[in-house]
């Protein structure tokens, strides 16, 4: 298989950069045998190793470097080695490189400044690297997902919440796909914020063709990123792995809308095994579109959430969301329980006596006297002749 | 203020029918002095304490036959007395039953063997007697209630939701009111199922009364119960008393729709202090009608429900709700993750060999050959020429 010399890279293993970029192009996002592997080793390591195991032909087996790491012997060597060979074999991630640098853009590593440190959370799932179109600025992150067969109630929320999150210096994250994601993504824009989409498939193939140029804002004013290598196509099982990134990235994530199952509710779950916070948007019962929102909220595994408020209120330490909803006038008018009890008994439209009052309030003359002191003061209640009258309701 | 014999009533106080009733006239509801002094003396003997008290004019103090009851000395005594009094003198309870019968209703006791026992959980603040119009046969009810300001979209399930539940044998419990209350009644009616409506005033005031042909309705084949004697007008605080009712009588409460504050809240309160099961309807978040069902399951009160099977699953030993929700195909098309990863591999206009299909899905060479093997058993993919491709998607 192989055009070159066994053992040897057409490029510098050792050059950390590329060995992180070619780990992306050797396995599937969120190996986690390739992650064991690499947190142990490093890796330009772990490729080193790679590729003199080849030289051996002899595939499989506990890493010796791994002999006393006891994550390591939970993974199944020879099956993991031999899906990584196939693409060792052709391995020259220098092109991948040059397609993303020929564009714009540029290979993020741990190593770096922007390098997203919550990403480490996601422990030997953590992705190798990041090919990154844009600006990686840091700032908190809320994560707007939810379903490309939005309804437009769905596709007004997100753009909302979008909006006045990027206003208020967030930067929202989200997979770039129609409907909610979309929605999630102008809303930022709109606001001058910032936003970030993540792909599938590499930063080079802005998919879905149709979001291209939405695509195309987002890199001019914040970032699509990707652990895929370019020239990587999107896949299903790709889309379920980049997910986690999005969980990962976000402070918290708040699913606007949902099918019952979607890919919104895995990242919802890979949000909670990270333990992220995750708020879930309700909406009309009547709408399969939010069946899923409202499953999270069933089985409890998510906060509900309605407005910009409630959502700052799911990230640690954001500010409480402000007491604004209108309350019954009438269960706050101010008067305390037994004056409100003496109101209610004093007839509309005549006056009564204290002592029918007594009667009819269930209250005894004393408390009756004093309630009617008090709706007196409140300019609730006027003495008229031997008895009270309401005086506005 | 009394106009015959101190330390009489123009009735038998020895007949508990007559006594219990009379309590439901000397106290406002939910009253819990009279409900422990009920409670320790039953209901003649504590009226005959209350007739010897003031005949002694001697109001307060520990009630001596309560001397060694705990409960008891935590009642302001004096105070509850002087509410109680005023009503003493002019007690004939008599005349209230003399119109209940008289609208073909009548009074249901703890002795009677309709009595809903659910009641009694309820404890000191159970109420002493029912005033009844219509048939209060024994069956699990659950209680539907919401806001009297309702949409459209509340309206139409609690229609439905009464409608499939009363069909399936639950009595719907409401509170007769206008908006949700109305529908849950009218749709429990249109089943031919049966509805109870509990009113805040004496059940000879069909209250409210543009809902008194709906009301006449529910006593035809249901029951109008209040725990008010006849002539009682309805009164803020005595609503939400009435509120208690609903929750103890029902096996699991559904808030269908609710502003931020409303009576429903507060029905849905009293639920959670009986540890009853509570389920809150989820809307848009657009509507300030569904702000109280969201406050609910935000503040984690109340189990989000969408469906009469969720509704039903609230009850205890309810049958779990089958399984109906549509499921996304394309996660559960029967393949495991490695056929569907190769699947998603296997260009859609054209064919693939098998090295090329183990680096573009990531997977080694026997897992690809293995998963095509399943694919052609699946009849999803076929051998073309030296590769393989797609049979349909």
């Amino acid at each position: 298989v192989a055009s070159r010399a066994r053992g040897t890279l057409p490029f510098d293993v050792a050059d950390r950069r590329l060995a992180a970029a070619a780990w992306g192009r050797l396995t599937e996002p969120g190996d986690p045998a390739a992650g064991v592997l690499r947190h142990h080793l490093g890796d330009s390591e772990a490729l080193d190793w790679l590729l003199h195991l080849e030289a051996r032909e002899a595939i499989g087996g506990l890493p010796a470097p791994l002999a006393d790491v006891a994550s390591a012997r939970a993974v199944q060597w020879p099956r993991a080695v031999a899906r990584w060979l196939p693409r060792l074999a052709t391995l020259d991630i220098r092109r991948e490189l040059e397609v993303l640098h020929r564009l714009g853009g540029r290979l993020v590593i741990p190593e770096d400044e922007h390098w997203p440190q919550q990403l480490d959370d996601l422990g030997i799932t953590a992705p190798a690297a990041l090919w990154v179109r844009g600006e990686l600025t840091t700032g908190p992150g809320i994560a707007l997902v939810g379903a490309r067969a939005a309804t437009s109630y769905g596709e007004h929320l997100a753009a909302r919440f979008a909006h006045d999150l990027a206003e208020e210096g967030f930067v929202v994250i989200s997979g770039g796909a129609y409907g909610i994601d979309a929605a999630a993504h102008r809303g930022a824009l709109a606001a001058g914020g910032r936003t970030w989409a993540l792909l599938a498939g590499g930063v080079d193939r802005l998919y879905p063709a149709g979001n291209s140029s939405l695509l195309s804002s987002i890199i001019d004013s914040g970032a699509v990123i990707s652990e895929a290598p370019c020239g990587t196509a999107p896949m299903r099982s790709r889309f379920l792995q980049r997910n986690r990134l999005i969980a990962a990235l976000a402070e918290a994530t708040v699913v606007v809308e949902a099918a019952w199952r979607s890919g919104a509710i895995n990242t919802a779950s890979h949000a909670g095994e990270l333990l992220r916070p995750l708020g879930a948007v309700p909406g009309p019962v009547t709408s399969m579109a939010s069946a899923g929102c409202h499953r999270l909220l069933r089985e409890n595994n998510a906060v509900c959430v309605t407005d910009v408020a409630e959502i700052r209120e799911l990230v640690p330490g954001g500010a409480p969301a402000p007491q604004q909803h209108e309350l019954d006038p009438g269960l706050l008018d101010g008067l305390d329980p037994l004056a409100r009890q003496v109101l209610d008994a004093l007839p509309a439209r005549s006056s009564a006596a204290v002592p029918s009052l007594v009667r009819s309030s269930g209250l005894s003359s004393i408390e009756v006297r004093a309630a009617l002191g008090r709706l007196e003061l409140a300019g609730r209640a006027a003495r008229d002749g031997a008895g009270w009258c309401r005086l506005r309701d």
